[in-house]
């Protein structure tokens, strides 16, 4: 047999009755176009279509779950080349991470670059210190490529549409140049306005002077301010926007009157606002969006329950997006109440969950999407986008909200090569809850055939509007 | 093969090695009788002993599990017929109901309605918009007869006893006349005093007009309140009654001085209580009901942790119970410690606890059961009376608490129809559970035989006195 | 087939794919030595060497798992011998537990005596009524001989290392005299300061003093206070202690500043604190723990999250540790906050965690110990050390944290006889695990032998710096 880093039967159960079904489900999906409806690569790539440099500045450099763990072992950042602006040596980075690859034994990582490692690089030997030279040099020569180019890859990997993250003060600049350049891809940004929502958010005033001249709006009044966000999401929308996504700290929503939403704002937007204020503003806003939503059909997007920066050493010193966000116990039963008063019962109106905190699957979040028309639970998210933690929120949502009130899968990665690996992880994943059911006698084969595909395919575009 | 909706091997691990045991296990437990100490059945209709109208008003207006799954999806609850007095069109309801059936695609209520289906109406195609009309003059054929009245479905589900749910303001005349009819099966009421024990209960002060107008006590005065409920219960214990039980928004008990507890009942009752006063108020009287359980005997029950009623639109217009019922996070620990350190340690009392918050199971209500000689955990209950939460219950439960401190199953059930469906898969998935600690060897199997009698039978006649 | 009472394929899956895999890798870690290095089994068993008494008193007296269990149903801790200071007749407690032993069926418990019972005293019949007295003539006739003695015990059970849990107040004399005696075995202790760093400690401000007189330094002043905790723990160094453990309500940690530490630990020794200030100097200490632990090397451990003595009745007449202690939610990401910013990225402070709380597991804990450089996870923690509670930790932890930020297995035990059965059900469902994600093709066999070699023995030599 020849020497692989990818079995076939991967990630499927080791029960001979059960695998059967999982592989001929998986026949059914693993060739299906891949819908990204959420994640964090760059339109700029996509546009400019250059070629990737080295495998640090790659895979390591922006995957805060690569750096994380190694930090974790005593592996300083500075070593790995993290936040300087130049990287010296990539291939002294490449070397510590491939000395340390035994530390990703069991996590989801492991299986996507070995995905990519194999699929991608023809690369068949466990990454190790032996062999990070030739692993370097291989993939340095493939990124040369012109079959390597982003465009190339967005073929390849079969997508059909992949949205960005973007700001409400980003320039849509590169979006609109690919949507008039000759690359026939589907590359759409998200609204996500928690640069001029969250009054914690680095530089807000700033933020809210420069959506002002952004849209030509009044930001320093409420109305103006509102004004600012609605236009701004259509100019979002014009250039193919679908959604907008919120990561605040807590689920909080809020319903206030106009004028003490008004009276907020203004204390928010002068800088004379406490932490109570700060968050209060924060789930008014949840509801200002969910209205606007109503208007322009932008699917809205929640993700709260991190604790952001928890680190402050790594902080001051690395910035945001270090591996040092940490979940935090949600609550959305409360949480939720004033939106979902407000809107819940509009069919009109989508908002998708997410959570950091399991517990909240059955307890809170399969029950409110069970019954309130515009929810729909997100994926298993951030830490628990893993096999362990897909099987988990489907054995956990599944029996209260069922399939058809979840949304299939988000890769929400940074990292461009991982998007395959990432949705055949989901497939198979799927597939092998999926097998178990259906080797239990608790759905028939053809059902999980149709719901297979809708968990791959159908329940994205449909959730997401695409 | 012939065509069947039920695979006699559902819900049993599909391991080969697991499967023929838990196969053996559930051949000795299938035909025992079904004990039923809690649930939602009306005592009515054994009296009456009329035949169920049609479809939609027999298994879909009444279950909540079934609109609320619809309602998420966009169907209106007016389209179902919910809330309106009369049901125009009960087979288009149906239709509806049929078209979305693949909506319950791995939900209980789907092995529950494929139970009745087949097993009561031979039904044996998948429901779907095709065969509706099918099926629904099929089940109205069959309700028809003789043999699908209240009283002969008792008899051919081999029901032992089964328990209702009562207010200490309904009559028990239905209870009373069904004991002196020739009926011999064992109808038994459950008290349940919600409407006079919780402050926040709809025309709570009527209420307690109205129980001391039943009991002939005065319930202005603390004295009198607590004498008219002592008396109440007597007369619930004197038509077949064994059981209270308590829903409240929390786990939380209070145990106050006398003096305090008459206060506090003043405020409660002159309608000058806060919420703080309100909560307490719930908080003493279960610490009051179980000082009354030991004198009188009665099992006490807590059900806590759902936030009752949270979608404001769809209570003001359908009312309660209209599926938007949702669990919270709920502490045991703190919030049982006043009614324990009181009453914990009689070995007279039995309090059952039950939990929406499965976090809680290994936590606090394992290590709780596994001590106090007084407390019993319930089944997994409501949205967790599933196939997985059954499963998990027996996971995070019994390596603290054993088997024995745990009560058998409730079917908790409005839904006549479903009582031996649900107890069928409860007696499934413990001889599943059972099995694979078999195989495993961490039991022998002439032990799961006897534990799973247990599950399925003793422990529910035992912890319930029946 | 020889009767027996183990099955030597236990706790493996039954999957006939799996199971092989799993047997595989537990024969490269069966035999290898004990690491115990956090425990509650006495040094002055090792030193004096006597024989065991009698079953009652070596297997249930001392073992809360076992008597709040039969408490639980019902069995007063009086006819168990519990809090008298005189056993009058341990033959009539061992048969109550015999009769009683069902109630183990499904915990860890009888995993841990059925081993001791038959690799120990080579009983192969079940436990019963009809054989307790045979059982009980067995284990006395075997205590009798010099191979059942504490230091034959400690040689047959290949123990390495076993560390015990003492206070600063504790006279070191049982371990001194250890290392001066011609016993080759290592016995350590483990610096565990509750009694004089928790105000609500029995007896603090006694506990204080002697901790002066004891230390000769001024234990009524910050300064004096902090210096007595050096000397102590250096003491506890010199006799072989790598380690501290921390048993507090909740993780809190704090970070004053010296004034303000002063000043607090004024109110605390002068009686006048608040609860609030009792929480905060608790918190506070571990920060200054983790101080002292960057001077002398020593480990931290963190115990949190257990509602001590729950049952006041039971507290009042039969002490501390008399299975009356609850698990409570617990929070970690807030609650470390202050300790991680100070001495989270020093990689020479190795702080190992546990929790009570398995929702803490995916949500805070692995996310932290796969950030801090300081930060490893303790194992599955009292009432989650059994089969399915380790199991949890793994599938929980491992896709976040890894491996290699988890420090092997504690067996946490005051039963001396029950270290080998712990180890060995740890080192089964570690291989159990493995060899699902082995099967599965998640990590293939030779990795999985690495790993299960480094949590059977590798990562508590190296956590614990043994």
């Amino acid at each position: 047999m020849a020497k692989r880093l990818l079995n076939d039967d991967r990630l499927f159960p080791a029960d001979a009755n059960t695998r059967p079904i999982a592989k001929r489900l998986y026949a059914t999906v693993r060739d299906l176009p891949i819908v990204s409806p959420h994640g964090h690569t760059q339109a700029r790539w996509m546009l400019e279509n250059e070629a990737f440099s080295d495998p640090a500045r790659l895979l390591i450099i922006p995957d805060h779950y690569i750096f994380r763990m190694l930090y974790s072992q005593g592996i300083s950042l500075d070593e790995l080349g993290i936040g300087s602006p130049s990287l010296d040596d990539p291939r002294r980075v490449w070397r510590i991470f491939a000395k340390h690859y035994y530390l990703f034994r069991g996590t989801p990582t492991r299986l996507w670059l070995d995905f990519a490692f194999e699929e991608l690089f023809g690369l068949v030997d466990r990454l190790s210190s032996e062999n990070a030279d030739a692993y370097y040099d291989t993939i340095v020569a493939h990124l040369q490529r012109p079959e390597f180019r982003p465009r190339a890859l967005y073929q390849r990997f079969r997508i059909e549409v992949l949205a960005t993250t973007d700001s409400p003060l980003d320039s849509l600049s590169h979006h609109e140049a690919i949507r008039e350049s000759s690359f026939k891809g589907r590359i759409i940004p998200t609204f996500r306005p928690d640069a001029v929502v969250d009054p914690d958010f680095d530089q807000f005033p700033e933020n809210l002077s420069r959506l002002g001249q952004v849209t030509q709006q009044d930001t320093g009044s409420w109305h103006g301010y509102l004004s600012a966000l609605r236009k701004r999401r259509l100019e979002f929308k014009a250039v193919g926007c679908t959604a907008t996504d919120h990561g605040h700290p807590t689920a909080a929503t809020a319903d206030l009157g106009p004028d003490a939403a008004a009276q907020l704002f203004q204390r928010v937007a002068s800088g004379n606002a406490d932490a109570g204020d700060c968050e209060l503003f924060r789930a008014q806003m949840l509801t200002e969006m969910a209205r606007m939503s109503l208007d322009d059909g932008l699917v809205m997007q929640i993700h709260p329950g991190s604790y952001r920066n928890h680190n402050d050493q790594v902080f001051r010193r690395y910035g945001r997006d270090a591996g040092a966000d940490i979940p935090m116990p949600t609550n959305y039963v409360h949480a939720l109440g004033p939106l979902l008063n407000r809107f819940g019962n509009e069919a009109g109106l989508t908002v998708i969950v997410f959570t950091l905190d399991e517990s909240t699957y059955s307890r809170e979040l399969a029950p409110l999407a069970g019954h309130y028309p515009c929810l729909r639970l997100g994926p298993a998210w951030w830490f628990h986008d893993s096999p362990e933690g897909m099987m988990r929120f489907r054995e956990l949502t599944t029996e209260t909200a069922g399939f058809y009130n979840t949304v299939g899968f988000n890769d929400d990665t940074r990292a461009f090569l991982s998007i395959p690996a990432r949705h055949d992880v989901s497939r198979r994943v799927d597939c092998s809850f999926l097998a178990r059911l259906v080797a239990e006698h608790r759905l028939d084969e053809d059902e999980a055939v149709q719901v297979v595909s809708d968990l791959a395919y159908g329940l994205a575009r449909k959730a997401y509007k695409l």
